[in-house]
C-alpha cells in the first residue's frame, strides 16, 4: 500500500470524464492553437457559466503562466501589481512577474486575504506621495480566491474591492487555481458570475481542480487586452494543440462538474476537521476549503509526516509548526479514515 | 466526412500508447513538479536512449517555451542567439526571445540550414570587430532537426558545427519539435546519441510527434545549467503534475516507439512525392521529412487548398505560391490516397 | 602637437558658450530633476525652436538611453521597431533595445535611409501574413536625420514616411543625435518645424553637437506618452541635476546657436570633400553632412591612419576598405589643412 | 533673495575645482567611451585612492543606473538583491531593478542599516525552505554608505556583512551617492580601502558630492564582471565623451578633495544639530552626516516650509511629521545661520 498523502490536489492525474473527452476525441482531426470548434465549444460553456456572453477566454498551460501572462499584459512598465504578501506571485513563482519587469508590492493581509480598505490605503499612498514620479505605480491588484490559506472573499468583500479598483482605474485579476474548491463550499456566496462582473480577468483553475493540467482565462469585457493572444504566444504559454486543454474545460463545464467536482474535496475536509476537534488540534487559519492548517508541536508533527505524505510545514518557533492537509477532488473515503486515523493516534 | 487536413503534425490528440498510459496511472497518487518516481523513470529512458547517462532532463509543456527557458539560460544579457534567418524563434515565436532580453541574431542558411562557415565567420565578425563592446555579442547557437522547412543536418554537417561552437567556447542547441522525424527518416544518420554527443543543450519534440503536448529538454553535461529547476518555473514552464508530461515521454521512449513513430508519416510523405513528380508538381525544398513544400501557381494552389486543409502559404510572386503539406505519425493511408486524388485532379 | 584626430565628432568638451552658461549659474541652488526654472527656460526655448508651443521636452543623458527609453516606452511587449538594418539600434547599441525586450526589425535601405516604400511593405506584410498573431508585430518606424551614413532625408522623403504611419496608426520617431549637422547643411530642407510636424517624437542630439552630455526629447503633442518621467526614472536616464543637462540646451537654442553649430563642421567638410576629388578620391556615399565616408585601397588607408586618427573602418573586400572623417564644429581650419595635406601625400 | 534651501545636496553645480578642470581641457581632443587618457588618469587615481591597485573602474552618469547597472550584472535571472526596506533601489528608483528582471527582497533594517544577523536570516531561511527553488533566490547584498537616513555602518558592522556575503558566496554591493560625507564625519571609520577590500562592488558618489554628474563605479578584483563595458552600453549608461565624467573624478581625488569636499556639510549639519537641540527639537535618527530628520508637529513643519525649501516630508501620523534638511559641499555658513533662525522663531 503506497505512503498515504494530503500533500495537495495535483497528486492525481485527471477526472476520469476528462480522459473519456481526451479518448473519444483522440483521433479527430482539428486546427491548433484554440482555433478549432472544440475550443469554441469550451468557451461558449464557459461564458455561459459565467454569464459572461462576450468574455473572451484562453486556455493557458499553467498557473505561473497564467499569473505571469496576465500581469505583464495589464500593467504598464513602471507599474507594479498589489497582493497580499502571502500570494503565489509573491512567494512561490521564482520571480516570474519580476522577469516580466514588473514588482509585486506585497500589502499587508488577514489569512491571505486583502480588504478593500488596504487597497484603497496603498493607492491613497501612492497618490499623496509628493514623490511618487519615483516610485512604482500600482496598476493592478491581484487576489486568489480560495487564498493560499484556502480563506474565501465573501461577496461583499470582493465587491468592495471591486469598488475600490474602479473608482481608481485598476483592474482587478483573481487567481482561481482552486476555485472549484470555492464554488463547492457551503460558506461561498461568490459565483462565477459575481466574478466575471466584479473582476476585469479572472482565471478558473483546472491543475488543483481536475484536469491534467490547463487554466482557463477568463477577460468578461470583449477586447479588454488587445492582441492578447500574440502575448500569451510571446509568454510561450499558448498549446499547439489547443484542444487539448480546451477539452478538458469543456468536460469541466458539461452537465456542471465544475460546481461539484469539489464536493469530495469539501466534504472530505468537513471530516478531517470534524476529526481535528474531536481530537484536540488547532486550526492555523478558518480556511473552509480543501487546505486545512494545523498548529501544532513539531515533535506530534513529525509523528503524522511519518504516516502521511504533506507538502507543506511552516515554523512557527522552536516548538510548534503549521502542518497542512490538501483534500481534492479524488481524495477517498478510505483515505480519509486512515488520516483520521493517524490523527487519533499521533 | 470531415475536411481533408494536411495542415500539420499536430492536429490529432496522442499516440493510443500514451492516453494508455495516462489512463492506468491516472488515479494512482505522486508528488508535483517532476519529483516524482513516474518523472524519473522517464528521464531514465530519455538518458539510456540517448547515450548519456548523466544528462540532465526536464520536460517542459511547449516548444517556445523550451526555446525561450533554454535560450535565456544560456545567454549573458548582453549576448544573442545565432540562427538561421528562418528559424522558428526568429519567425514564429511573438518575440518570446527578445521578452527575455535577446536578440535573435538571424544568419543566412541554405534551406533553413546553418553551415559551420557562416557560424564562423559570425563569430570572427564579431572578434575582429573594433566595435564590438558596442554590438551584440553572439553567445550561443541555435539549430533545428529537421528544419522548419523539413531538411536535414548530417552527421558531418552537425559536427563542423559543433566544433566551431566548441572552438569558440559558446554552446550548440539543437530544437528537436519534429525530431521524431528525423530519426525515422533513412537519409538521417544523425542518432539521439550524437546529438547528445555534439550539442550543449537540445530539446526531443513531443507535441509535434504524438504526445498531447511536452517537449524533454536534454542537458547531456550534468549541472550544466545551475538552478534550471528555478529558471523553468520563473519561465512558467513547469508543470505542477509534471508527470502528466514525463508519462507520455515515457511511452514514447519505451520498447523504442520514438524511433518509429515518425514512420508512418515519412511513409505517406514518399508516396506523395511520388505523385507530385508524377503528376509534375515542383519541390520548393529538397526536405526528406514529413514536410513537403510546394511551389505552384497560384490558381491551382487556390484548388488544392479548397479541398485540403493546409496551414502554410507563402506568395513567392504574383502568379506563383509555395504551400506545405504535413505528414504525421496518425496520418492514414486512406488520406493520403485522398490528397494524391486532389493532386491529380487539380 | 597631438595626433591629428577626425574620429568623430564627440572628440572635444562642450562648445564656450555652454561651458560660459555652466559657470555662470554654477552656485546657484535650483530643484532636481528638470523641475527647476532653468529646465523650464530651456524647454521653452526648444518648443519656440520647434514651433511646438505643447510639446513635452526631456533632458535626457545620452543617444542609447533616448532610443531605448522612447522605444520602450511606445512599443507594448508584443511589437518591434522598424529600422533600416543600418540604424544605431540595430548595431551599436549592445542590445538596449533587447534589453527592454523589443525587436529591432530591421529593413533593406539606401545608404542608411527607409523609404516610405519599404515601410509600407513591412506593414503590409505583416497584416497580410496569416500567422501575424505568431509573429512580432511592427509598432513604431524609427530613422535617424542625418542617417549613420551622413544622409539626409528630403522633406518630401520624411513627408511620405510619416504619411505611412499615420495610415498605420504607428509612431514615427527620429533619433537626432547629428541633427545640427542637418540643420547647417545647404541641401537640407527639414526644420525643427517639420520634424515636430512629421515625427510623434524625435530628440535633439547635443553629444554630437557641442554639449558636453545630452539629449533633448521632444514630443510635439502633450501627454503623448503618459508618465515618461517615470520611464525616464526607471530606465535610469534620469538626471538629478537636472539643469545641467537643460542649461546646455538653453544655451544651444540662444540666439539660434543650435541652427549655426553645425556650419563650421560642414564648411570644413566641403574643403575635404574638394580636396577628396582634386586627389582622385571615390566617396562611398554622397553624404553632405559632416561624415564623409572613402572607399580606397587598404594600404593607402592605412597610411592615412598612421597620420589621422579615425573610429571607424569597414572592410569591403581583400584589398579595399571604407574609412570615416567626421567634422564637428570644434573642427579648426588648421587641423583641416593638416588632413587635406595628408590626403594628398597618402 | 531666492528662497532658502536645505532640499538637498544637488541644488547646485559643481565644485569649481571641477569646472575649471572640464574649462582648462575643453577643446583638447580625446577618444570616446572612457579609453582616452584623461579617463584612464582618473581611474588609476581612483585606484589609490581606494587601495585598489587591480580594480577596474567605471564612470557612469547616475546613481540609478549605477545601480541597475550593476545589480543587473550581478545576479543570474532567477535571483534577487537583499536589501533594506528603506534602500533607494526599493524605494526611489521607479522600478528600474525590476525592469531587469530582478526582485528587490526588502529586509528589516535599524534607521537604514542592514545587520549581519538579518543576512544571515535570509540566506538561511532561503537555503532551509524546502520550496526554495520556486522562490526567488537571494543573489546579492546591497547596503548604502551613508544609508539614505544619513546612517553610517561602522568597520565592524561592515566586515561582518561581508563575512556573511563571503560565507555564502555571494557579492556586496554599497550604494556610495553620499561616500562624501560619510568620508568627512568625524565618526566615520570605513575607508575608501575598507569598502575595496570589503565590497564586492562599491560606487563612489559624485551628483550629490560635488560633480555635475557621475558616479564611479569600483570593482576591486579585476575581471569581476566579464564584458562590464557591454553590459554599461546596454544599460545606457556609457557616456560617448566619456572623460567629461572621468575629469570631473579627477579633480575630485586631486589633492585628496574627494575626502575633504564633505566637511562643509558636516560642520554645518553639526551647527544645525545644536540649534535643533537648543530650541527643543527632537531628530527622528541618530544621523551623524549631512541629512538631518526632524520629528515635529505638522503646524510646525508648516512654518519651516514657508521659510524653508524642503523635498523630504514623512506622514507620521495625523499631528506629526518627519521633515529632512540636508547639508552640502556648498552649504554657506550665511545660509545656515537663516535656517537656523528660522529653527529659532518656527
Amino acid at each position: 500500500m503506497p505512503k498515504l498523502s494530503f500533500a495537495s490536489d495535483y497528486m492525481e492525474g485527471a477526472h476520469p470524464a476528462i480522459l473519456k473527452r481526451l479518448a473519444e476525441t483522440n483521433l479527430l482531426q482539428s486546427a491548433g492553437y484554440g482555433t478549432d470548434e472544440f475550443s469554441e465549444a469550451a468557451r461558449e460553456k464557459v461564458r455561459t457559466a459565467c454569464n459572461a456572453p462576450e468574455a473572451d477566454v484562453f486556455f493557458l498551460v499553467g498557473g505561473t503562466q497564467a499569473n505571469a501572462t496576465v500581469i505583464d499584459a495589464l500593467l504598464k512598465s513602471y507599474q507594479g501589481v498589489l497582493a497580499p504578501e502571502s500570494a503565489h506571485i509573491n512567494v512561490h513563482e521564482a520571480g516570474a512577474i519580476e522577469l516580466g519587469g514588473h514588482r509585486v508590492m506585497a500589502l499587508p493581509h488577514t489569512n491571505g486575504k486583502l480588504s478593500a480598505e488596504t487597497v484603497l490605503a496603498a493607492l491613497r499612498a501612492y497618490e499623496e506621495d509628493e514623490t511618487r514620479e519615483h516610485t512604482v505605480m500600482p496598476g493592478m491588484v491581484y487576489i486568489s480566491q480560495p487564498t493560499e490559506t484556502g480563506m474565501l472573499y465573501s461577496l461583499a468583500e470582493l465587491t468592495a474591492i471591486s469598488h475600490v479598483c474602479r473608482d481608481h482605474g485598476i483592474p482587478l485579476y483573481a487567481d482561481g487555481a482552486r476555485l472549484a474548491y470555492a464554488l463547492a463550499c457551503p460558506e461561498n456566496d461568490v459565483a462565477l458570475a459575481d466574478l466575471a462582473r466584479l473582476c476585469d480577468v479572472f482565471y478558473i483553475g483546472g491543475t488543483k481542480c481536475g484536469t491534467l493540467f490547463g487554466e482557463a482565462v477568463v477577460i468578461p469585457q470583449h477586447g479588454f487586452i488587445p492582441h492578447f493572444f500574440s502575448i500569451i504566444k510571446q509568454h510561450g504559454a499558448l498549446l499547439a494543440k489547443g484542444r487539448i486543454c480546451a477539452l478538458q474545460f469543456d468536460a469541466l463545464f458539461t452537465d456542471g462538474l465544475y460546481g461539484t467536482i469539489g464536493k469530495t474535496a469539501i466534504d472530505a475536509a468537513g471530516r478531517i476537521r470534524g476529526a481535528l476537534k474531536k481530537y484536540g488540534y488547532t486550526e492555523a487559519y478558518p480556511s473552509p476549503t480543501n487546505q486545512i492548517f494545523v498548529l501544532l508541536d513539531k515533535e506530534k508533527a513529525r509523528r503524522i509526516a511519518d504516516a502521511v505524505s504533506l507538502s507543506f510545514t511552516e515554523s512557527i518557533d522552536d516548538t510548534r509548526c503549521v502542518i497542512r492537509f490538501v483534500t481534492s477532488w479524488a481524495t477517498t473515503d478510505e483515505n480519509t479514515d486512515r488520516l483520521i486515523e493517524v490523527l487519533k493516534e499521533a
